[in-house]
């Protein structure tokens, strides 16, 4: 099958070589030259400027946009102006899906399809494939099925949950209507968050098991550690990270990724603890607290991640404004 | 090699047997006789009381309590009165890590070794092996090995993270003195609370996503759900949960079986929400809180077990006779 | 001065007593005739029709609104289409911040101004006063004055903070452009869910601090209770509401609230505990969540009332199907 | 009355002023030679050394110490070897309230009794009076009643809740058995550190308020700020915090602390934001924990205290890398 993919940055340009892999053709754009240029070379069909990249596209088209989110809406407008009734657009990039629902509202009159694909693998979708979330009308999303399962892990070690008689177990799946497909991802997200700080938090606790070696400060304005016998171990932070990938019940692709980076350097000095957040945990706490669902876990993992970047300097400094006002308490230095 | 078991609930019953079916022999005792009875069945050698069960073991012995926390120190010291300098105690147990440390610091001075084993892997250890957490001096450490090797899971599909020299990548590993086993496998625990709250938050936004289709009470207390046209999706939980097993960042174990159940029926029918929590959770709270490590998440995950079982029951009254006594709010019923 | 307000519940009606002790003319409407006819009675100027109360009001009218979110906007949208360039309408209900920057924009080109006032106080306004957070353009503030000092606390027994030279100190500030006294309240109900639920957790703590009094069940998933000897005190909840209140750190009108409800019914019997939210938590998350600030503490608030309602319901079945799935426990009756 | 007072840092010293001032008499000892030859110049009694210190006080004794937590079980322990049957303890510092009960215990075979009052005023109680909250037994804690009078605000501005008619509508309450006292008052502490992070949290998002003003980054991993329209405002911060003041529902002492501090510098620029914690929140959090009572503002507000210095840093660090190894991502500069 045919497939034109706008967008040839770390995920676009995996996908593409995915479905080339696997027998595909591909058209490719992107605002930098040298990114179609590379992948040209790996067998695509390149494309100067999105009318010349239109143009190379049988209908009915299907064009993939991996895009920034702030621009997608955007390119997508300006490229369904020049396609035609029975065409799809697809959305595969981190969107808000409201995004994906207001554009299918905005070109449905047009009889473009609007088809969303919330993605998840990483750099390693390459080699393990991509889980997709799939949101559109049905024919159009039928119509993909060629590359949607080429992108998808097809049958991986996991196996298959017994009664599963979707393709679920491939790697996708068809969520809904438009929308829904971001909708499933940005919860996913949201998730990933609340994962990743759960590990996180966890091993900084075991970090500190050797607290007690140490002895604490004991001022008008501090407690000493109580017991601090219980306080003596020092942890091989890496090597428990290993042993809980086997057999345990925290075992997870992410607990992999952690033990090997521990394993790399237990100290992480590569990193300065400054940690991005790239909007889908933000929308998945507004859809939660809009629908009233509690997130607890999930908004404590989006808040780390603000105060990492300093975020929570001035609500601190007000605190220690209030303890100097009734206690005369003066920060440490 | 020979382990003496005290203990055939769920786990130790279990764990004699991969320890039998690994070619090891196993004197066991319960205070139910019939659990003897059963393990004796399939090749254990059973003992009517503690003072048998001790005459039946070669020194040194190795005698392994899988107890309730609640008693555990209790039979321990019972155990010990009777045994002799190089003898080997076990606590596999979720007992505290303070116990091990104190029961090591009252038992030294008898030569009668205190080894404390985190183990996770639940129901699914007989099969899948066991992941060992192990506290203790070296010596007695290393003369379980064969035990040790045989409860975990060893060479499993997980593969070896590059770099691994030590045992980790088979499933158990030596985390230091008495005491360090069962502190790692609490915040283990404290984790495993913090994925499952991640996992559960999430699936119930999901869940909430059709929120849209019916209409909110807009009185004067309650704000309209904003833009319905957003909540409109009937996300099919199950295939979710599956498609997310394939490749996606937030694959695990713990989403293995939440896809199993939710295939099984996705309205959980068999389950009222009372979520118990069995102790590691509190505890890796209160580590976190004496060596001053944030824990948002961990402690908002179990947060949220008190409140299923209604233990925010009077906090919330009291928060509804604020309401009334400031703006003669009422409760809706 | 004159004010016309429509909506004569609880708020909308006690203001306008205010207004009229102080002296100033009110027309009043409300859906509910009986409404009008009781502040008629206590010297209002009824109106049957909201074309009869325009009618009745000076230009440049003054028109208050004091009604659900859910239905200013509409009424709001009505009534300008009757007024004049030069009139002001007021929009003094819980309403999205949001909304208020819609309609100035919409009725700037009709020369209709916009203020929006949050409004704190609760039924306690009449008498104390109310808390004012005002937005608007400058002049069409500034020719409300005489209502918003009105309605404002005035000199009360707060006192003036040394360098305070606007109204703040009498209880009503113009914070901004319109939409800006909404935000204001906005952020400051979220404060207030903070708070309250700060004192309801703390008191709750108080409450258990018996716990060791009685035994707790010790089985194989639950840890007992470690040294219950530290748990053996029944806190009299109202007298500490009442101490805290007389040169405590924390004291404030809520405890005085929180006092007052304990010294009533101590167990608080007439309230179920499950506690609304109206709007403005949710509103303040969202805020917080879009532009990167942490906020647990609000959000945890939040998320308390929430559970309180049982919306937390499936995602506790989640965790306890896990359990189930891990380790075979079954959820306690 | 006559007191016997050790320790004259901040608290001590300002205790023994209010109680000359109100006519009782003070024996008075410090390590700090300077600190007792002070307050003997304002009608103290001055003592070098702890024998010294005890031969001046009248039998039965009353002892009053006002020392960091972690020395003063030690110094109860030295004046009681030295004290005598009927003589009274009182430890007035932020213990531990389980030392109390210890150190009851130990010493109720002596006869010396050990009352607890937990302390709330700060620096302000001087001239404001101090909150206490006190336990012990009966007759003990009856006898100190004048002193705990006067050290009390007694009738101040802010009434008796109808019904009260025990001693705390006076600012001073027996709560219990040794031990309640400090427990009560840490409470406090915990509900304390819940609204200084509600106020600061808030008051962050106020500030925030602008954050449409400037453009955000809008890259492959951030999302951009939807609808900037809405965040326009620039707040007068003091100016809010003082109209909250007056006759909201958020009106407190902090906040007036709070309203005080921002008029004097809205920038905070002397606080760097490293919030000290000195115990009783940590306590606080082990009871809910133990009693299993869900405190998440409580620990949320703990929580941020402890990442505000830095203590999350690791856990940052381990999203960070994680982030890397699936998505390739770096860390922004």
């Amino acid at each position: 099958m045919q497939l034109g993919m706008v967008g040839l940055g770390r995920m676009g340009a995996n996908m593409v070589r995915r479905l080339i892999k696997a027998g595909h053709q591909c058209v490719v754009y992107d605002v930098n030259p040298q990114s179609v240029a590379d992948l040209v070379a790996e067998g695509a069909i390149g494309a100067a400027t999105l009318p010349e990249f239109l143009g190379k596209l049988d209908t009915p088209r299907a064009v993939w946009l991996m895009l920034p989110a702030a621009i997608t809406t955007r390119i997508a407008l300006e490229l369904a102006d020049q396609m035609q009734p029975g065409d799809t657009l697809i959305d595969g990039g981190n969107s808000y899906y409201r995004d994906a629902v207001d554009l299918a509202a905005q070109l449905s009159p047009k009889g473009i399809n609007v088809v969303d694909v919330g993605t998840s693998g990483g750099v390693w979708g390459l080699q393990r494939g991509y889980s997709l979330m799939i949101g559109g009308n049905k024919d159009a999303v039928q119509r993909l099925d060629p590359i949607l399962a080429a992108l998808a892990p097809g049958q991986d070690g996991s196996g298959a949950t017994p009664g599963t008689t979707d393709t679920a177990s491939q790697g996708y799946l068809h969520c809904g209507p438009t929308g829904s497909g971001h909708f499933v991802k940005m919860v996913h997200n949201g998730i990933e968050y609340g994962l990743m700080a759960a590990y996180a938090e966890g091993i900084n606790i075991l970090k500190a098991a050797n607290a007690g070696e140490h002895a604490r400060d004991a001022d008008a304005e501090t407690a000493p550690l109580h017991d601090p016998q219980y306080y003596q171990f020092d942890i091989d932070l890496a090597g428990v990270a290993e042993v809980w990938r086997h057999g345990s019940v925290i075992s997870s692709w992410l607990l992999d990724l952690t033990a090997g980076a521990l394993r790399g350097d237990p100290t992480l000095a590569n990193f300065g603890g400054k940690v991005s957040d790239s909007g889908e945990g933000r929308w998945t706490l507004r859809a939660a607290v809009e629908t009233g669902v509690p997130a607890p876990v999930l908004s404590s993992a989006l808040f780390a991640r603000f105060s990492s970047r300093d975020n929570d300097e001035f609500a601190n400094k007000l605190m220690s404004a209030m303890r100097f006002a009734f206690g005369g308490h003066h920060e440490k230095s």
